[in-house]
């Protein structure tokens, strides 16, 4: 924002996305590894990521809106990459100029944008490349039943198109036992059969641990490549790739009986030193972590007592080594102390949500990727 | 982004804003009333509301931090104020010079900072603006009772600073008849009384409405000048001032039984007609409104079913009327019919995070700003 000192600093490393990227190929192999990079990169910077996946010799991306896929391929552009990028979120009949324009694959959601693709293929005279997405039980996006079933029956509504991958969605991967997973396993399966031979999507981070019958030919990565857990009943094979760090403002004593913050919601029981640090709300560290998050101070955790606000929050650092404790010094919010998976358990959601809603307050600092070039 | 159309179109209305910074400055008048516009104007966007509210003679502007203190100055210059900005965050001795160019005041919290700041000032043998935050139970930023005794008892430590306000902020004044706002009253006054006669200030949105021996000299309003609800036991004395919608992608007839989104939390008992809008967690709208939350289509209610994920959200539109349930259609997420309030209570936080959230992927509009211009 300006040349003034942060009170937020957001690390990056992209040496470990592409390390984790790099994991979940060779795990997957002979299957292709996408990269998912809707949401800015799950909130960690499309324009840094993408390229350093690309060095990686990611071949495919998908985002969600067609918006990112301009931005997308711009990027790529710069960074002499000619990866297939998909556009998960589906066509509406005034876009399909600028999907053709920036080379974007859109994943045609049901007949009628399957039908917009096919005119605008057949009035260009050239095939232009589609994917279709079926809906297996997810009721979010993507073919449903019937628009299936008429498909199957009327195969030349496919004439023009240059059908590249068939995908669909799990709904309930991060529970591998969930009877969802081979349900739509099954639904999956026999929509291919009634669809013309082609290249096949079904798994996403966690549908890959799943057992390789959910491979299919392309696998796509997304919470993973960040450093989430794709298992999240078993240890996390992800490295970390988020440090987030607040500054200390001030520190005070605080007496037996005395309260903390906006609705004086944590009473002290005995007297305490607190922190207050420059992060808040207004930055995404949501104001769910309010007497429930931590921050790390050398390793020793910092509750966070009282209310988080917008641009703050109150840690209790009594227990943390005192010379660390003084304004100015950095604390840990999230880091090798305190993973995303953590954080987002303490604010009662998903660690995707903790990556997405990083605010655009910090100083955000990247590490590696160039070194990454081949 | 770019020219494609978007999936969510955020509205910002700057002269609701004008008449709700117009109708708070009335109402506490003789009263001086501050605009406070930390973290992007409460994420509407700083570079818009600032320039609309220096038109409507707002003279001193709040911010947090001393990067938004920076920005703000550039800001207030291009639109030909000159309107005194306060950073609360506090000083660091590093950063005083940075608070000097930009002609800021800084909130000074603990003796240290300022004796930071009064050594400065001696050096460049000038009495530059500073304010005093002192605490009175909140106990997140400002002077301790120990720095305001000692403070009261060498007030020669003042020398050569231009103390322009002595400030402190309510935890509890949303709750009229909250214990607390009493006695930070009369902690408040009990420190004005041992400092110098100075300007004084105590009074955000809320406090405002505590009765007239809260006002002190300066009132500071922040949420309510975008359209939060100032007493939230009461009905709301301020206008609107954001609307969302999200874009239709795709409709679809759900069976009695089936369910929708991540882990399935939705099973519907009868058959309904789900549509997926383009809008998700990502753009700020919280997960916690996963099975909570509504929309708002032709005025009736649509219930969000199902979790709220990084880029949907599937909302039950069996009761819409039917010709304006299509894909490119859009929904009313906030707005006449969905207030802010209305949206953190389905949310289970305060509308100020429901702002303060919204995300970069909506294309924003502005309208009104200019026309207040005198």
């Amino acid at each position: 924002m300006s040349e003034a000192p942060p009170a937020g600093v957001l690390t990056v490393d992209l040496d470990a996305i592409v390390r984790n990227f790099r994991l979940l190929a060779e795990r997957v192999l002979p299957v292709d590894c996408a990269a998912v990079v809707k949401a800015d990169a799950y909130g960690l910077g499309l324009a840094e990521v993408a390229p350093a996946l690309a060095r990686a010799e990611c071949r495919s991306f998908f985002v969600a809106q067609l918006a990112e896929g301009v931005a997308l391929r711009k990027i790529l552009r710069r960074a002499k990459s000619n990866a297939t990028i998909y556009v998960l979120g589906g066509l509406m009949e005034n876009e399909r100029a600028l999907f053709e324009a920036n080379a974007l694959v859109p994943c045609l959601n049901d007949l009628g944008q399957l039908e917009h693709w096919a005119t605008f293929c057949r009035a260009r005279g050239q095939p232009l490349p589609c994917a279709l997405q079926i809906d297996t039980g997810m009721n979010r996006l993507g073919f449903p039943a019937a628009d299936l079933d008429r498909l199957a029956a009327e195969p030349k509504r496919l004439v023009g198109v240059d059908l590249c991958l068939i995908l669909s969605h799990l709904a309930c991967s991060d529970e591998a036992d969930h009877p969802m997973n081979r349900r739509q396993l099954g639904r999956f399966r026999a929509a291919l059969d009634r669809l013309p031979h082609c290249r096949a999507s079904l798994a996403a981070s966690s549908g890959m641990f799943l057992g390789r019958e959910f491979l299919f030919n392309t696998v796509r990565a997304g919470v993973a490549l960040y450093g989430g857990n794709p298992t999240p009943n078993a240890p996390n094979p992800m490295e970390q790739v988020v440090q987030l760090q607040g500054k200390i403002l001030q520190v005070r004593d605080v007496d037996r009986g005395e309260t903390v913050g906006y609705g004086a919601t944590h009473r002290f029981t005995r007297p305490c030193r607190i922190a207050t640090v420059g992060v808040g709300y207004a930055d995404g560290f949501l104001r769910s972590l309010s007497n429930r998050g931590s921050a790390a101070i050398g390793g020793v955790t910092a509750p966070i007592v009282g209310r988080v606000s917008m641009d703050l929050l109150t840690l209790d650092v009594s227990a943390a080594p005192p010379e660390l404790v003084r304004p100015g010094a950095m604390v840990e919010l999230i880091g090798p102390n305190r993973g995303i998976d953590d954080v987002a358990a303490e604010a009662g959601t998903i660690p995707y949500e903790i990556l997405t809603a990083l605010g655009p307050r910090y100083e955000r600092r990247y590490t590696g990727g160039a070194a990454s070039s081949e």
